[in-house]
């Protein structure tokens, strides 16, 4: 598959955070001759939380680390994932699978299984060939390292073009944490209070409540901002580890947050930059709304708008198009107050077209690989910032023969 | 253009209502070489009623649709509508342009201004030329015909590859009224409370209330059942007029009821059969819900899916698809008591794929140009059919270009 044109250069240079080791393998789940399952093992002491899909439909292994999420174990903890195959919507089987996939886990590691956590991504409704990732289990332990990372990044991805890494460091109280993390996505994205298959690392020291706290805080303006084709999946699942193998407490502190929301944007911008056919990335900043959640509805009915993202993939400077889906959005609107522009460029205001549009300069605008699009709602002071692409021939190539 | 295949074999043949005129020309709005005005007289004594789009980006002849339906005036009534333009988000111009045409066909005709309704549909920001059509009113006049309602529906087509029509007559107390109505339709298409362009016309009695509640009723299991894109236009209008030409009052009629909700149903799947590249028609029959309103939450959920969208298109039976849209809806579902068909053909059940299911079975089935979806979700009695169609090249060729 040819990398999408919006990939970063190349995956970034990822740190090893002590206490934690990743080993990946090629258990031929669905796919053949690449690797489609990862293991990341967390010392003891470590503190785990996450944030999942409210999909009434979400997948067996999501309700069994839901389950887990918060329970008051202090051991090693350790995370696996395969990509392939979701074992969602898999019925008994699918939760007889999860069992008997924590419980291999657990004893190859010396693991409680309440600590070990599973993702599945893939084909929705066909059987997990389990037996084939716990043939692996061996293999893995043996394989675990503290800088396989970049490894275990590309054996979790399905329609993704490029694997996705992202990494900060931070000084608190003098001495410098370290988070790196890892995701994949690429369709099916609309994530819900959630997110796609997200796991990020640190060696900071923080209790599970604040760690949740802080996730499901970060996530609502992050992953939860972007959306590929309004679909959200029975699978989405961000799950975080802090080690403490630094020593420092990062509890309500300022920059660690700062760092942990820089780490979490740069990987939902990169499950954009990796939508299905994507040819176009677009930040939708909505201003003046009555409130941010208002002004969020507003943006993310702008970037699921078909109209607004074929207009886009065909560099139409068709502001219409965004009036109408600001019209539909449900959020207070007045139609007299509201002002469009295209980069720095006013397209739309006080209801009608700016006395000075251009066409031929808008126009030319969207011919940028790279496009803002503003929409000032003239009326309040709620804000947010939506990010998506455009919708092109190549994501019906992908969706109209793809089995994912 | 193509003509869409899912179009009916031919337009209806319709009836002349007694009491309604019609005629159309080419103003040259926007189209060259074809018609794009049409205007209805309807005789004094006659009620109309509408609904119209919730957009709040509605156009100007939409609010000066709303600000007029009810109004207790009982002089002759007009329709003007244009196409190629839809005089949204136009400003004060756009005001302007809806008083000089109503002013302008109510001196023409002798009729009340306060009874002149105007629709405008096409292109969204453009300042709409109507001078051109104030040039064309004496010669519309002039040609105002009974039997030229065909000619009409073709004259408000904009990316419509056919015209849309549709005819009933119904006994009440031994004497036969008569319903006829056209609609357009084809892309941005959502409705919401409301609905594309459709005017019917019948020629039976009935007062403005009556009427306008039957309508509402009616298009909320009709009209606002059915989506192509998403997409909610700016200008969504649904207006009837009732001329009492045959001297039968059907108030309170079921058998009228009846057949005005067999003429909107009609009038609303030919614009979903219109819609936007469509290669498939599929009805989504919704079931065992917690209500009504929750079944139509999961119908427009699966019916709006780009995922699902894509799958029908590439013939691909893919269930999984339909499992994570119920997932996303919103509304109440238990996934291990949901059930899914194709056709008459169960594919998952209990919260997984049914025993008996054959992947063979279910892809020779997708390649029927109609398809019929079944989401069982086995909780409730509530229930919603929903209409729509797949997503295609086509529709990404149609709208990358065409600035609608």
């Amino acid at each position: 598959m040819t990398v999408s044109p919006l990939a970063p250069a190349s995956f970034p240079e990822l740190p090893v955070i002590d206490g934690v080791r990743f080993a990946s393998a090629a258990a031929g789940v669905r796919y053949k001759g690449r690797t489609d399952v990862m293991l990341a093992e967390l010392v003891a002491g470590s503190t785990v939380a996450g944030v999942f899909t409210r999909s009434a439909t979400r997948s067996a292994c999501v309700l069994d680390c839901q389950a887990k999420n918060g329970l008051p174990q202090t051991g090693p903890a350790a995370i696996l994932v395969n990509s392939g195959n979701s074992n969602a919507f898999t019925g008994r089987g699918g939760v007889e699978a999860v069992n008997a996939l924590t419980a291999a886990v657990g004893k190859t590691l010396g693991i409680d299984p309440a600590r070990v956590f599973t993702s599945s991504t893939g084909v929705i409704g066909e059987p997990l060939p389990y037996d084939r990732i716990v043939a692996k289990l061996e293999d893995l332990k043996s394989d675990l390292r503290p800088d396989m990372i970049e490894a275990a990044a590309k054996a979790i991805m399905t329609t993704d073009t490029f694997p996705k890494g992202s990494t900060k460091s931070v000084v608190v109280n003098g001495q410098t944490v370290k988070i790196a993390g890892m995701a994949k996505g690429s369709g099916m994205i609309a994530p819900d209070m959630a997110t796609m298959l997200v796991y990020i690392f640190t060696d900071a020291a923080i209790d599970h409540g604040p760690l949740q706290a802080l996730l499901s805080k970060i996530t609502d303006r992050t992953f939860n901002c972007i959306t590929v084709d309004s679909d959200t999946s029975t699978s989405d699942t961000l799950i975080m580890g802090a080690t403490g193998a630094s020593g420092v407490n990062v509890e309500g502190d300022a920059g660690f947050a700062q760092a942990l929301e820089s780490v979490m944007l740069d990987l939902a911008l990169q499950v954009v930059r990796d939508g299905e056919g994507a040819t176009k990335f677009v930040e939708i900043q909505v201003t003046g709304a009555k409130s941010d959640a208002d002004a969020k509805r507003v943006g993310l009915s702008v970037a699921n708008s078909p109209l607004v993202k074929t207009a886009i993939a065909g560099q139409d400077a068709n502001w219409g198009r965004i009036v109408a889906a600001v019209g539909k959005s449900g959020a207070e609107a007045d139609r007299d107050r509201l002002s469009i522009r295209f980069g720095n460029i006013t397209v739309a205001e006080n209801g009608w077209r700016a006395p000075n549009y251009s066409e031929e300069e808008a126009s030319a605008y969207m011919k940028n690989q790279e496009l803002v699009i503003g929409v000032d709602l003239g009326i309040g002071s709620g804000k947010s910032t939506v990010w998506t692409c455009d919708l092109t021939h190549g994501y019906i190539d992908i969706n109209a023969d793809y089995r994912s």
